[in-house]
């Protein structure tokens, strides 16, 4: 498993769901309850990011957690 | 947001598919390269398991990580 690629994966699921939502990061920060530096250091997947934090982010997006983490490993069906 | 009730959650969630895979928790520990007790402090919600970590578990109880996470919200279909 290739840690890195992982946390970059999710860094671009949550800003493909944060970009739906119509959130900029700072939006997305402020309905988090997180700092924007630190979305900003999710999306770019240099964040190994809690789960506390991962669903923080998602209840903030309006999508379950387990949503948030669809696709963020290879041949993501099982 | 109860983070504790989040926790415990995830841990019987873990702790289901756990079991569900007819694994042990030291032949899960052993599966997912993490430490026994650590494993057990997940499954008792102790524990505010990294990205990195849920990804390892998943992988070591063949299922995704979205699969992982599955029902840990209240209202989880969203």
């Amino acid at each position: 498993m290739e840690d890195r690629s992982v946390l970059a994966r999710f860094g671009l699921r949550a800003r493909e769901l944060r970009e739906a939502a119509g959130l900029s990061q700072e939006g997305l920060a402020h309905a988090a309850r997180l700092h924007r530096t630190y979305i900003g250091g999710v999306e770019r997947g240099e964040r190994n990011v809690s789960l506390l934090n991962i669903i923080r982010i998602a209840r903030a997006l309006d999508v379950s957690p387990a949503t948030l983490l669809t696709g963020i490993c290879e041949g993501d069906d099982k």
